[in-house]
């Protein structure tokens, strides 16, 4: 596999949890696979006061905690943190940011980096301004042609609605080109994801039925069994629509919906993902509450366990409208999809932790055997489930055994962890990997986050203005509004439910 | 489920294996399942002399030797065989059949089954005339209409070739109908062969990639791992393509290449494969040489063991030509089928015992991934596993997991076995159960038997007429003469080899 060129990683917001949990557990896995550089260092910048060695230790710790593997050498854990340094440094500081060229030029030159950087911005959105500004400042902000380049990661969120979002742009763009920026959704991290590309593009068997011929609805669900915990506070600034919909979601109805692009490549594949975004017929303001379904769970009991509501939950007020399950009925215009429905959902405090994809194909043209029905056999299902167990599942109709020919519905399926000794990296090892080797091919563009915030922002207007836009309320621990079911005029169009309702009381209500 | 309406079964040659293997322990089954009528009776003719009594204990060891379970309830064995009969008979004879008149009159009042008989004709095929003369002759051939129906069963082989064909229907219709005629072909009576038009007709799925466009070939395979045993005497006169390829594997083209039948019902249903029939595109005299390589088993060893060649087989000439493997390419000309190539072989002392489809897709259009090639990735398959472990295997393309899109070809399996609890009848059981109910959907029609006969004809003819045609010698446990690969012309096709060859030496060379 291909090692990238000398370079260093910067994060911004160092001391977080994400540096711990993920950025640094995955540079170590990609460390023992040899496919970081040769020369490469770490340089950590954030408020919390902390020296090189305090910073090691503590990634050395985290290295033990988050690699989820028993008998680590310690000895590779030891020179991989050798590669680490850190400063504390007030971002709106300008003058930090000279101080912190002064350390990297040092750096680079005993690391021999050639003056590569990938700036990792780990903060909140609110700094991503000063950031930028401040490399600008010490001019570490531009590719220098032919010798040397500069490339920005941005987490989440990428706006808060479709006007921050083009501001949000409009800040990065000031001092980066759109070429130099990795927005990462590590949703495009999950294998899963990428083998939809590969899965539609690699076969002949599925493409030539990837379409509104024989497609009746897409469904795509991802369900998360815990509530808001205590980030309540947080999370009720943000919700089910913004949190996951407008980003993970579309994202993964691009890679079911998109044509096939011309070549394996960022700009190629990314170009046939936007046309998908720009494609969604838009709902508008005065109709959503025709095609999108708000929920809020409730009190109940689960497995014997009292679960709170979310208005319960601590930092959330006693009236917040947030919604915890959003499920969104919408149309992809163009030849392909025309008149296929696509479903979303996506909700906390559902009966199980799942995401997948669900393509549901029509009724055959000729019912020979008898129509079918739950209680005989189904219309075919490609399932493709994303987390967890990673896999492909087909529902086909075989004969039953024995006289006569009765028909049942039987399932095929692939499961990713059946290729064993086959090592998954988690996905941020994998994003990282790609930004340092300036692939972003899965990392999402700019004008692609404002098309998936354009799709969003009409029913987030809608949600803010129209009173009579329900809330209605679901016991934690079902699956969701029951109203979400009436999104469908297909006959016999349902949701599919992996795993049945837990919640053993608890209220459906409108709140 | 239906139970048929009361009857007798009168078995000609009811001393002979198949009632001991198959016909009784079948009956058997069906007794214990509540399939037969209430009122019925089994009538057996033989030459061996027994009375009713040395029938009944030869069938209970029967039913113990070959119903196949522990614990076999006596009590069930003995209710059953006290509706077995048997009478001593030279079939030639025509005064024998005023007697068996006689004695069938006396059960038919005492079971009350008001007429209906099924003459079940398990001989060798020149008694077929002298049997259904028989029947003329004691009046036991026609239907009356409203009040009884007459069904005749016949065994293969239906002749020897398209002539004699011809001229045996023309014997059994000089006596029967063709509607009361059912021509067995266990074959069809294998819940996989059955299963493949629920496969294809109750699936959305897979129909629409059924044809030209999306299919690069179409393979079967029907191979034995043993050779000819004790039987040399009788195959030499037959071979393979007469034993297995007329017959049963044309019947699974049938299947395979239907059109979908208007309804699900006898006629409709032969009347599509016989159109399959008659749109095989024939292979001239002069060209056999092209289209068909035949091969005979040479000495080998196999597994350490010494395995005799064909020709020193007992009962086998010297210098015997017979076919023990046929590999035979066709077309079917028609629009679904045009220019899709039939690959279909069969033989003796192969690597292993299996029966299969595989439908071999199209390369994609555009390969994103790079070119489909045996080290990295191959073509979508799809298996249809006939025999043993009956299922159904798709062979597809997957992501390999990790950084980049490496492309591996992964399997998906449906397993009949699967079902658990559900009871898979044997084919004779189901075959039998069938004709009483007087559905003839598995059972050959005679027009189709004779345009099997008519393809299969020229290949005969040009094997006894065309010295120059090869007869390839394969050592056995291999997988027939090299020179069926070359039959060929697509790039990356080939057979595909479910068991590596298992011999350890042999010569393949031209006999």
């Amino acid at each position: 596999m291909e090692r990238p060129e000398n370079c260093i990683l910067v994060i911004f917001g160092a001391s977080g949890d994400l540096t711990r949990r993920k950025l640094v557990p995955g540079l170590f896995n990609l460390y023992r696979r040899n496919l970081l550089p040769e020369g490469f260092a770490i340089y950590g910048l954030g408020r919390t006061e902390l020296d090189d060695t305090s910073f090691r230790e503590s990634m050395r710790e985290a290295i033990h905690t988050f690699v989820k593997e028993e008998n680590l050498a310690e000895k590779d854990v030891s020179a991989f943190i050798d590669n680490l340094y850190y400063q504390t440094m007030n971002i709106r500081d300008l003058d930090a940011y000279i101080e912190m060229k002064r350390r990297l030029d040092d750096i680079s030159s005993q690391k021999n980096t050639g003056g590569n950087y990938v700036f990792y911005m780990s903060t909140p959105p609110r700094l991503f301004g000063p950031i930028t500004e401040g490399l600008a400042h010490c001019k570490m902000n531009e590719d220098i042609a032919g010798e040397s380049w500069r490339r920005l990661i941005v987490e989440k969120p990428f706006g808060y609605d479709l006007e921050t979002a083009r501001e949000l742009n409009e800040t990065l763009h000031k001092n980066f080109q759109e070429e130099q920026i990795y927005r990462i959704d590590h949703y495009l991290g999950k294998e899963t994801v990428q083998n939809m590309l590969v899965f539609r593009f690699a076969n002949g068997l599925f493409e030539p039925l990837w379409n509104r011929n024989y497609i009746e609805y897409v469904e795509i669900t991802s369900a998360e069994s815990i509530g808001v915990g205590s980030r309540g506070g947080y999370y009720d600034g943000s919700g089910a629509l913004r949190d996951m919909f407008q980003n993970h979601l579309l994202q993964v109805v691009g890679m079911i919906a998109m044509e096939p692009p011309a070549k394996f490549e960022a700009t190629a594949v990314r170009n046939e993902t936007i046309k998908v975004f720009n494609s969604l017929r838009p709902i508008p303001e005065n109709e959503v509450g025709k095609y999108v379904i708000k929920g809020q769970y409730t009190e109940s009991k689960v497995r014997g366990e009292a679960v709170k509501g979310y208005r319960d939950e601590e930092g959330v007020p006693d009236d917040s409208k947030t919604a915890t399950y959003v499920a969104v009925k919408f149309f992809v215009d163009n030849w392909r999809w025309g008149g296929v429905p696509f479903f979303v959902r996506t909700g906390k405090c559902l009966p199980t932790r799942v995401t997948e994809a669900v393509i549901h194909f029509k009724q055959t043209p000729h019912q020979l055997f008898g129509k079918p029905s739950e209680e005989c056999y189904q219309c075919n299902q490609l399932i493709i489930r994303i987390q967890p167990d990673e896999g492909i599942l087909m529902k086909f109709n075989m004969k039953l055994p024995g006289s006569g020919f009765e028909v049942r519905t039987v399932n095929m399926d692939f499961h990713y962890s059946d290729l064993s000794n086959v090592y998954v990296p988690q996905a941020y090892e994998r994003l990282l990997l790609d930004c340092m080797l300036g692939d972003a091919t899965l990392y999402a563009r700019g004008d692609a986050v404002e098309a998936c915030w354009e799709f969003v922002d009409p029913i987030l207007k809608a949600w803010e203005n129209d009173g009579d836009i329900k809330v209605y309320g679901y016991p934690a621990g079902t699956w969701g509004p029951t109203a979400a079911r009436e999104l469908f005029d297909i006959p016999e169009g349902d949701w599919r439910y992996p795993c049945k309702n837990l919640a053993e009381d608890g209220e459906y209500c409108e709140l």
